[in-house]
């Protein structure tokens, strides 16, 4: 790639974002989008969907970006949660890392680079016509002395990652810690989840915990729910809600029929007033799911397991810690969820199916990261011009043009590639739902982790390694010839990588403010629903989507920045975008869904670790393939100090993301003894993990009187 | 190697072991070696060391199988403990394995092999003139469809040993749970060791570990002991005690001379009385001791460690199990040792030592065990010949005579093999002992398993990847090759390694009962030394020594059977040889010196689990050499099935291995509710924990008034 293919590059997706920013600061602004672009606000009540119109409507304004920029994080946390916060601080993190970086990599290793004779000389007149490798490693010449400043730079950018690693893993670690201790009571900390419950013959499962924990925890012990398979149940009620909103539409649009005859297909038969149909048949229902509901209360369709309450966070505690029967497999604990956080289809399955849909899963995920590849290569072969001749032949006439040849052939591939990849998250998502994780959190923590190294797989490795997957298979199966493999490969791909952050990233962020396909969908149901504020959905940030984007592209600097430093600045435009519009995201558009209380800040460590060390391996390539072998003997401390300095992280912080201590646990209890609204607290912990699918339903028009609802069905939609 | 040479071996070792059981039969009964044959009888005051001459004592006699064969396993483990049980049921459990093994390895697949023609003929008129290759899984022929009778004993041992495996961890867990029921209240249930406590300035440890404790485990807390740095004091007892040992010596030894000279070399000067000078020395250095003891007490010697005793086990559980404090580098807690089986030099060090050391050690355990054949073979090398020669002329004549010249080249070498491995278990249980473990138990665990991992590479894996020490590491290295290339590699080993199990198994087992080492030492040192009853020293079995071995005989047997199912024979003698002679020395000699309640069988556990994944790895590459690749294909499912055996195993045994369950700990603090003597054992606890080298030191003469002690100086033993 030459550099003025690059300016184009950057020209044309500059020219895109400056679209997508124009068009958000004008769309944004006009009511019928406010549930497009500040659902939240909608939802707070803070936006009127009706407004008067005035001209400044029209006019795009960068006083949304004001907005954005002036939260402090204190606000950010109280508003959008500490996950919103840690993922605000990775956007720092890598803005710190890649500006040192980038200075490092700027003013003394491109220069360094520049001058070098090793592929071509620089043609300073022509600064357009020079190929991007020429500021790459790879045109210093080989054994120069001149690399020991790139070899400086590697200590010094290793270094300052640890540094900064450190500091914000001790940082939100305190986050933590306050957050915990400024949080009110909340069901979850006094609830542990017990599962694999031992049942004698003759008892019911609620029997058996309750003497359970009434003989070995009677001191702490307060009240249990048997959990209950209820997904027969669930799509019961499903279906009545669907057909209560067919209802509500209907009622409240005039201009729809409200009749059909009672024949078949309509056409037959006497005129049926519509609304009075649906209401017999929402009561039918209804009548079905109460029905269904005391069935599943009485019967023997207790799962194994219950959430069990304490009267203190540290008796809970001390439950989800122990072991608490000889047989380890028995009364098996976890700290509980948040009782919206819970994922419920989960409990439905036995403990067997639990643990080969794990397996299962485990398995269908590495062969999808492994082999993924394979299918879009075949897609894309068959979408070559000649086949689509084949396929289409009116398509001939047209195909014939210059410029629509060229825009198939160069950018079908790559969008079918981009449309494959944009699947991944929700089924990886997915994969994780079956896995067994008992609440959303941890799903969308499991299916982060995996996007991750899915993409790490798919993007940079299956790049950098062309050729076959058992090829790329046999490099890892080969540990010690990795780094002159790696040196090899990574650097030749330097200027696809460059072009990859500026279309892929720059594009990508702005397309989040723009929020393409809501719009879209918007735009194109609103015609036909008018939504009530009350069913308004306010959307959640996938977290499992856009934290891997986030660490892949820091992983494509920590490893290019000394091989193509010219890579730096395009990212550090990366982050500050993603800085601010993310800001602006959580503000207007995002809620928190749930709380984990900081635990993907883990995630981000261990992948800005495997980065360093991965950089490292490259180093010690490059330097061996550069003829200066002393450099590359030199390297090889880091990757050890590396792994040391991570596992000294996994002992000083890693605790902390996984349990409380007994020393905060005994302080929040005591601060709660002389709190004369605990009482109230304990005694609505008894139902907070109902499940919502055994709550009263109260869609009809005569609601039951057997139905008054403990909580509001508002609880079916978190 | 042909039959007859192995017949011959086996004449010889048969004969060793012949010899070595009617020299022990015969010098056990001599009342002079009752100190090597029966320490503890001795020291139970079973046997008396002076009895009456009569004939029988000079006849073998098969009296003690006898008696060895006797106790039921309760009266071992009420004897022994129950690691000794574990020993035990670790032969038994080979026996068991070897025995399925053996019948089908003999009489189904040995007959198979001999019909084979691959290799030869078995010529049956001269059966001792064949090569044992003929009875080896090489002579089948390729392609060959009685392969799948192989195929089918690789599955059928691994069901068979995987269900063994299944039942024994359940009956050793059972054990375990059955053993703390039964036990009496011991001082370290009610005790964790809580390591890294934070002082602020101003306060003293003991201040610091009290405060925490009434602050956050106030119903719980008894009481606390805080370590201190001991080294230099422990110093000066030593020395107390060796002057004192002299003392003795001399006071009942009225042979020896009690003047010497107090000039320069004891040449010149005035005679003075040996005993008043050494009692004087004594007293001087007892005033040393006591000075040293209160200044230890009294200054800024503490280490930042203390043992904390609670008033019941499930409150000491509950410290041990949770993260006491918010930084989880503080307040490190652990469940302590048995008091006196505490390793105290080891809270001299200071935390980063501790880790830097640990890191070295483990460095130092994978060089050693990575290089160790080096020095021996360039050792071996200089002992060859010419060498001897050179360094000794005048042995030329002696070298010269063939038989010598044989002896030397044929024996010389595996000597020194055999004498390097021999110091091998002290060297890794040296290591262990730097490593930073708290208990003399755990170092021997964890010797153990350094043992286990340096006999499997160094006798199995040098000996079958022949070859530089790079070599053999890149086989490794190159992951998809290893089961090809032990295909090839292992079967060639056959017959050197039943030659093995022959002279190292059998010899050593004899040589076990006979006692050879401490039978010389006994010899040598009993002229000089008259050992007083007390100061004898029961010894306890080295299980970091015994243990690797038998597993590695496991190993050996695991991998071989369907390769050369003739090892098989030997290694059942090699297992019954092992039941009954460690059961004699388990009632005999050995006393069991700590308690780990069954700890080490998980270490057997994973040896088994390894071995077995080793043999399908083998069977894998063996049928794809013999040109059945289907079979090869078919043998995959097994260790992926043995893993997930494996891994339900770690679920469902291993966490009964590291602590009690909340359930059992409940159970028996209740029982202790109504126990009268509870008050008393709390009280014990206050000084359960004190260092032995601050009790106060009572040798010499006239016993300062002071200084009563609180435990008697047998503590200093064991």
């Amino acid at each position: 790639m030459i550099v003025s293919a690059l300016l184009t590059s950057v020209g044309i997706n500059l020219g895109l974002c400056i679209l997508f920013f124009t068009l958000y600061s004008i769309l944004r602004k006009q009511p019928s989008n406010f549930g497009v672009y500040v659902p939240r606000l909608l939802a707070d009540g803070k936006s009127k969907k009706t407004s008067h119109f005035h001209l400044e409507r029209l006019l795009p304004t960068p006083g949304w970006l004001r907005r954005a920029w002036q939260p402090s994080e204190e606000e950010l946390l109280s508003y959008s949660g500490l996950d919103a916060v840690v993922f605000m601080r990775l956007i720092i993190f890598s803005l710190r890392v890649f500006s040192l970086a980038g200075i490092i990599g700027v003013f003394v290793l491109l220069p360094v680079n520049c001058t070098g004779t090793q592929l071509q000389q620089v043609d300073f007149s022509n600064l357009t016509n020079n190929s991007l490798d020429v500021f790459s490693i790879s045109n210093v010449n080989n054994g120069s002395k001149r690399l020991w400043i790139h070899f400086s730079a590697v200590y010094i950018v290793s270094i300052f990652v640890c540094y900064l690693l450190y500091s914000e893993y001790k940082y939100i670690s305190a986050k933590r810690v306050a957050y915990f201790y400024s949080s009110e009571p909340q069901p979850q900390q006094f609830t542990v989840l017990v599962r694999s419950i031992p049942v004698s013959v003759g008892n019911s499962v609620s029997d058996s915990v309750e003497s359970f924990f009434k003989e070995y925890h009677p001191s702490t012990y307060l009240c249990h729910v048997v959990v209950r398979r209820t997904n027969k149940l669930r799509d019961l009620i499903n279906d009545a809600k669907k057909l209560y909103t067919r209802l509500i539409h209907l009622q409240t649009e005039p201009s729809r029929p409200k009749f059909k005859r009672d024949g078949c297909w309509g056409l037959f038969g006497r005129k049926v007033d519509l609304v009075d149909h649906y209401e017999k048949k929402l009561e039918d229902m209804e009548e079905n799911v109460r029905l269904e509901q005391s069935e599943v209360s009485l019967a023997g369709e207790e799962a194994r397991a219950a959430f069990v309450s304490f009267n203190s966070r540290y008796g809970a505690a001390i439950a989800s810690n122990m072991q608490l029967s000889i047989n380890p497999t028995y009364w098996v604990t976890e700290q509980a969820p948040e009782p919206h956080d819970v994922y419920w289809p989960f409990f439905s399955k036995s403990f067997m199916r639990k643990w080969i849909s794990k397996i299962v899963v485990i398995v269908a995920c590495v062969l999808l990261t492994v082999v993924f590849l394979i299918p879009i290569v075949i897609v894309q072969g068959l979408t070559n011009l000649s086949q689509l001749e084949i396929w289409f032949p009116f398509l001939k006439s047209i195909l014939t043009i210059t410029f629509v040849s060229q825009v198939i052939t160069g950018y079908l591939p790559s969008l079918i590639l981009l449309l494959f990849l944009k699947i991944v998250p929700p089924i990886m998502k997915f994969f994780s739902s079956i896995q067994g994780y008992i609440s959303n959190s941890e799903i969308e923590k499991s299916a982060c982790n995996k996007v991750l190294w899915f993409t790490i797989w798919n993007v940079f490795f299956a790049n950098v390694l062309s050729g076959s997957i058992l090829n790329q298979i046999s490099i890892f199966l080969d540990p010690k010839n990795i780094p002159s493999k790696l040196a090899v490969a990574v650097p030749a791909q330097a200027s696809f990588f460059i072009a990859y952050v500026v279309t892929t990233g720059w594009t990508s962020t702005s397309l989040e403010l723009f929020r393409m396909i809501p719009l879209i969908c918007s735009l194109i149901t609103k015609p036909f629903t008018e939504r009530t504020d009350d069913e308004f959905e306010v959307p959640s940030l996938p977290y499992h989507r856009d934290i891997p984007r986030v660490l892949f592209f820091g992983l494509l600097g920590m490893t290019y920045f000394f091989l193509a430093p010219l890579i730096l600045p395009f990212l550090l435009v990366y982050f500050c975008l993603g800085y601010i519009i993310y800001r602006n995201q959580f503000i207007n558009v995002y809620a928190p869904k749930f709380e984990t209380g900081g635990k993907f800040w883990p995630i981000v460590h261990n992948s800005m670790i495997f980065s360093l060390v991965l950089m490292h391996a490259i180093a010690v390539g490059i330097f061996t393939l550069k003829k200066l072998s002393l450099a590359s003997t030199l390297i090889f401390p880091l990757p050890v100090l590396t792994l040391l300095f991570n596992e000294y992280c996994r002992k000083r912080f890693l605790p902390i993301f996984i349990a409380y201590s007994a020393e905060s646990l005994i302080k929040k209890d005591r601060e709660d003894y002389n709190n004369a609204t605990m009482a109230e607290f304990f005694d609505s912990l008894a139902t907070a993990y109902q499940d919502p699918a055994l709550l009263p339903i109260k869609y009809s028009a005569n609601p039951d009187s057997r139905s008054s609802p403990l909580l509001s069905s508002a609880e079916f939609e978190t």
